[in-house]
């Protein structure tokens, strides 16, 4: 890094910074979404419902599908993190139920 | 469903629309994210740094787990998902460096 110059390095620190402000509210968010999907868990475990839902998870992942669309982000990508939280809620709703 | 009190499918559609609001806020806030990690592979690639920094990745992980204390959310999904979205990150970079 020594090579660089400082203004490469302050733009690089200035996106890094930005970065780290962003991560900041995708984990508040998220957290905030658990709370939900805990909630959601309880509800199913409750009324005997099943954790997994096929017809809900397809709508959330056409839905997610336009909306990275429109936000410029790779779809494709947010298709798989969506399974990827998903499949995360669904390991929890089957805790709730046993 | 048919056997279910209009009260419990009304808790649960809320939760639901919760759920897509935050959705919603997580998409654009992945958008806003990974223009600045395109900003600093073009920048890593313009200046021949290499496509990973280990000790930054370590640096977001640790303050991730620390956030996602914070935020009631399970540190270890917090550091699942933020490795799930580096990976994502540093193929982009490796590609720009082509």
């Amino acid at each position: 890094m020594t090579n660089l110059s400082q203004t490469v390095l302050d733009v690089l620190h200035d996106h890094r910074d930005s970065i780290d402000r962003l991560d900041a509210i995708l984990i508040y968010t998220l957290g905030e979404r658990f709370r939900h999907t805990q909630a959601i868990g309880k509800l199913k475990a409750g009324n005997n419902l099943p954790p997994s839902d096929p017809d809900r998870e397809a709508y959330q992942i056409s839905r997610l599908e336009n909306l990275a669309d429109e936000a410029g982000l790779d779809p494709k990508f947010a298709k798989n993190l969506l399974n990827f939280i998903i499949q995360e809620v669904i390991q929890h709703h089957k805790k709730q139920q046993l």
